[in-house]
């Protein structure tokens, strides 16, 4: 037995996230399935990042357990024969036996994308949430320095979510405009771990901040109330990433 | 009476090309069904390039008479309200009556986009042709200087077209390679006009001679025997992009 350790990029669009669920297809039952056949039995894979239906990955990261002897990089280039274009195998390693993508991650990086422009590229309007009034990025930037840090973030967290500990580490948040093209704005962010919709909670708040129908000045309060009724709308999942994944 | 000219993004994915077809729909008879309320009676719009099935278009431009006196970027508006997020309507601006955005046309610029490497991304996959062989991008450049300037683009005219004259001049044409990150690779070129398929033809004459399965040399002959069997193949259409038109 050995553990490998895949890095996948996929276009979330037309399916219901990461995880295996009854109601349609997922990224990991896609990948599983392609993987069986090769190891000759069930394959569980190990996700870095739960993404949800519709959130796209650069660099998720997952493992798996495999009593197979092909070189990684054959599975990999047998896995994209059979995998849709739309999920993609960008390589595979063999890792120490204890290696678990989810466990063993020390930091993951997201990059929300966002188009403040009146008009959204017919390229983009998948891949980034299209904001086509005013945002105030100084007063976005203001905001969301409070956010950096260890905190309690139980006021981004989905609502319902159940964790022992609403505890994360927000180890950058920078906010990225190019103003000069499209109207391109990326909010990236890497933390020691996220909660439910935490990065989408923020860039909701975020934006409605940077619109002016709040002030900056209201994020420290958000935080401290633990309160997901205090913090902004959730930010629709076509304009998120899961960039990198770091071990 | 006046005459509008719009300037028109869209991806092609879905689309039996610019031009109204009766096996499907095109970007035309969109754009046309949408301005028809507008206008209150039935609209002919004239595009620059009838681009076929699956190509894109960055800077599509189209004209049509129309008699109401909404202001353009009224109209402009009113569009993209209803089209479909793969067609947008990037702005419209009143012209002098005579204008026609196919015959007035000077000059248009294609991108042909490659990705040239082993895994093409999620993201690129409909907008890009993956070539997953190494390529001699050098021996591309050089076999593309004999297509430079004022020629009879016949060996690179789809067979069974029928025009009167198959002379056209190419203005520039340029490889741009950016090997470092995920191998792209665009072909850029500009022409006061393009036969059917031509920079698909050439596209794919020019990928077999970065393969080396032909020689540099062998371009000029091609050009000059007048005959589509002695050029390569076409090019797939997902990897075009018509970028601009100038008046």
């Amino acid at each position: 037995m050995r553990t490998l350790k895949f890095t996948i990029q996929y276009d979330g669009t037309d399916y219901v996230g990461w995880q295996r669920q009854p109601n349609g297809v997922s990224i990991q039952e896609l990948i599983e399935s392609a993987l069986a056949p090769i190891e000759g039995g069930a394959v569980t894979l190990h996700g870095a990042g739960r993404t949800d239906a519709g959130v796209h990955a650069l660099g998720q990261v997952a493992s798996a357990t495999l009593s197979n002897t092909l070189a990684p990089e054959t599975i990999a280039r047998a896995l994209n024969a059979v995998l849709p274009p739309a999920v993609r195998i960008l390589g595979a390693e063999e890792m120490p036996a204890d290696f678990h993508a989810r466990f063993s991650a020390r930091a993951k990086a997201y990059e929300y994308r966002i188009v403040n422009a009146p008009v959204i590229s017919p390229f983009l309007h998948r891949y980034a949430w299209h904001v086509p009034y005013a945002l105030d990025i100084e007063a976005m930037r203001t905001a969301s320095a409070a956010l950096r840090g260890r905190h309690d973030f139980a006021a981004f967290q989905a609502a319902g979510s159940s964790v022992t500990s609403t505890e994360r580490t927000i180890l950058s948040l920078t906010i990225i405009a190019d103003r000069g093209s499209d109207g391109s704005l990326v909010v990236r962010v890497t933390g020691d771990g996220f909660l439910r919709h935490m990065v989408r909670n923020i860039v909701g708040t975020l934006v409605e901040i940077g619109s002016t129908r709040r002030g900056t000045s209201e994020m420290p309060a958000i935080l401290e109330s633990h309160d997901r009724a205090q913090a902004g709308p959730t930010a629709p999942p076509h304009g998120l990433f899961l960039t990198e994944v770091t071990y």
